[in-house]
């Protein structure tokens, strides 16, 4: 509890856009985001107060950062499952907890969770060696995703390998794998809701995640011409997730559209990327969501107020974009396009780091698309005639 | 310049309400915005890190806090003109400038500069003495409406009188006066522009204010059946006002509605409480209009994002609203109104205060004003039964 507002004290784990946007959203109810940061640098240690420095690999800094929290939740997936389970054991109220929070760490023991509840998943299998691959290969054929079952992100910790031998490395690296099948995808999709400690859930609307070299670059709400019953069918399947696991907070279930119907990719447990356009496009944004569900208020509606809304995501580009350059393409994107919604993150500019995003709201799909696509290939490109 | 983002710095003097939701505005540009408070418990300075507490009276706190600022903006207009004029001979940019920001400090300039542009104001005139007073009431009738040229806001500074017996107070306190007639309002409107220094000008749709005991306590958008034709005549007219008096930044202008057209009541050059409503409702919040004019930046869209949009405000009524209870309250307003939203401003609650406001968007005027204005009355008096 502040005492100086009578309002509760949200701390989050890990400094990063999405504690910058959770600060944003924060401040809306009356509160400032308790921040427990890698560096006084990061995105969101330079816009709000009450910043800690620490490591979120180490119990102790976890537990001078949890002192006075109301509640602890993360803008990352990093920290140890076991100091997680450590803080609640002493009281600490965490958000997600322990428990659910490991379907979202170990890609393993969510593959083995989900497909124990039936969830359609890839077929999958854990792999210790070239045997084991080659095993499941024959099972699936060639060739087949191997990923570490932990720390991955954005494409990373994700190899497609064509044969036993390309995997070599992988495999010889000593990362804890599982192999899945190569599925033939019609596009990607993520169902993102969130649900709160009494058990109150709401759904977004589904997306779609459009993918370039592994990471997501653009996220259009409403996913274009899904029917009905398989949108319905995702949101169901997410709030179901959320529930059977313990999820508190906001959970992105990752889908995989095959022919043969979705699948699910991945999970995550804290605000995601694929909810960014919530901030603009929806009655509550992700970030006021999550603050609501770990502190147990009531959820907001999760209505979208426009019929399209686009969400394109700023990668550095070539290390061209200098500060100043910076500055100057912003001007031109205000000037060109009006109506786009810029979010800068206060981030070092590096080849495919996320340093921002820009959303677009309309009517019509082409326009929309088109507008996020063309602000955010210009922000981080400028003219290249 | 901050060179850890390459991005502009706004210093913005006065840290209330206005410059906490600039700051969040702030935020998603890639900024953070510089502010100095009168103390560390002011309602921006809690949420916001780069804080200086200041005197802003003190031409030298003005002048450390302004050093490495690119641009100097302001949260109210107690800023004393002359320091303001003084900063901009030694080079620092500030926005709005001395000679604009003088016709919302001082009434009497402001009316005669706007008498001289034509602008129809309510008849007016310069008061200091009782005969003065007599003579100006035997022209427009009793009572008439006394205010401090200087000073006044929320209905502070503004006194009716149905005799120079009942001014003989305020006659005698030394506080210079002007008399305004007492017009048959219809009902109050506001104009809300921005300007940038460029020269370029954005109005938001003319929304209708709802004053009780002289404080705004409701905010349409957009004024409910107001002719297109005396809309745009007030949009026009509040971007002739900004032109003509070199505004840079919001420029509020409040209106009288009355029997034969508009008057001009008052004027505000910084964020204003009428417009509020846009940071959910629409394209470009005032929070951001404003960062970016006083930026030049180009302007974003005002376009409002619903047909309907409803602020009100949350005024501390009896000071039973103890911490405790406003959790309580917020818990319970977002149980019922999940499509709410909030704006806690972080201050201790004194009776009239402005503390916050909750904004509805939909279709329905009646019911969109009854959602915000029930959800305002029960988050600030609670369950009366």
């Amino acid at each position: 509890m502040d005492e100086r507002t009578g309002l509760p004290i949200v701390g989050m784990v890990g400094a990063g856009q999405l504690a910058r946007m959770t600060h944003q959203a924060a401040i809306a109810l009356g509160q400032s985001l308790r921040i427990l940061a890698d560096s006084a640098h990061d995105g969101a240690a330079l816009i709000a107060p009450d910043v800690v420095v620490g490591d979120y690999r180490v119990l102790e800094d976890l537990h001078t950062f949890a002192r006075g929290c109301d509640v602890l939740t993360f803008d990352h997936e990093h920290v140890p499952n076991e100091h997680i389970a450590a803080l609640a054991a002493e009281g600490v109220a965490v958000h997600p907890g322990a428990a659910a929070l490991r379907f979202a760490q170990d890609k393993q023991a969510m593959r083995e969770r989900l497909t124990a509840m039936g969830v359609p998943c890839p077929r999958w299998a854990p792999i210790t060696d070239a045997a084991d691959l080659e095993s499941f290969a024959a099972e699936v054929g060639w060739p087949v995703v191997l990923k570490a079952s932990t720390g991955g992100y954005d494409g990373k910790g994700v190899w497609v390998v064509g044969s036993a031998d390309e995997a070599q490395e992988v495999l010889g690296s000593g990362t804890e794998l599982l192999a899945e099948e190569r599925v033939a995808i019609v596009r990607e999709l993520a169902a993102d809701v969130a649900r709160s400690p009494f058990g109150q859930g709401a759904a977004w609307p589904v997306v779609e995640t459009v993918q370039r070299d592994g990471i997501n670059v653009e996220v259009i709400a409403p996913a274009p011409d899904l029917d009905d019953e398989t949108a319905e069918y995702a949101q169901s399947l997410a709030l179901r997730i959320a529930a059977e696991l313990g999820v508190t907070g906001v959970l992105a279930v990752e889908l995989f559209e095959t022919a043969e119907g979705l699948l699910v990719n991945e999970l995550a447990m804290r605000p995601h990327n694929s909810a960014h356009w919530t901030i603009e496009g929806a009655c509550t944004s992700q970030f006021e969501q999550h603050l609501r569900a770990v502190l147990d208020y009531p959820l907001g509606s999760p209505a979208p107020i426009a019929p399209v809304v686009v969400m394109a995501n700023l990668l550095g580009g070539p290390d061209d974009v200098v500060p100043k350059a910076l500055d100057e393409r912003v001007h031109h994107l205000m000037a060109h396009w009006p109506d786009v919604k810029i979010h800068l993150y206060g981030k070092q500019f590096r080849p495919g780091r996320k340093v921002g995003h820009v959303t677009a709201l309309g009517a019509d799909l082409a326009t929309v698309r088109r507008r996020a696509t063309e602000a955010a290939d210009y922000l981080m490109n400028g003219d290249r005639t």
